[in-house]
């Protein structure tokens, strides 16, 4: 998992902020990080403008902490969705 | 403009939430929006999850009231990708 997330408590989460030069790389990033979603079963709360997009990966509710698949998430979507073919 | 929009003050904005029963619904949902902001220029800020989507349209920056093209694009996106079709 990169350095760009931020791990942050109340309620425990892990928090990205990408951002885009045009609003058709923002787009196939959101396609590539739904694409993951589907295969995977794992939705993340996602927010984006026009030039921006955010990631928020929320603890199972209940939990005080992260578990392995919300940095496992996280992970993937560096691998699979990297910032350099979304720029 | 349908009644499903809320108009909120502090700052002035527009919200509508939408809920889906799939997440190729929302998908084809978040397409349809994109397809209105790249044809018109114009970007809400736009929040989902797994079965939902926020779209939130602010004011222009520094204004204190919704303008006509705030209130069109809403309109627009009524019109153009009805929740019918995101159900």
């Amino acid at each position: 998992m990169s350095q760009n997330w931020q791990e942050r408590s109340r309620p425990p989460r892990l928090e990205r902020r990408y951002e885009f030069e045009s609003y058709q790389a923002l787009r196939e990033f959101l396609d590539c990080a739904a694409e993951i979603s589907e295969r995977d079963g794992f939705y993340p709360d996602i927010s984006f403008g026009r030039d921006y997009v955010n990631i928020t990966i929320h603890a199972d509710e209940g939990s005080q902490s992260l578990a392995d698949k919300q940095r496992r998430y996280a992970q993937i979507l560096d691998e699979l969705c990297p910032p350099a073919i979304t720029a």
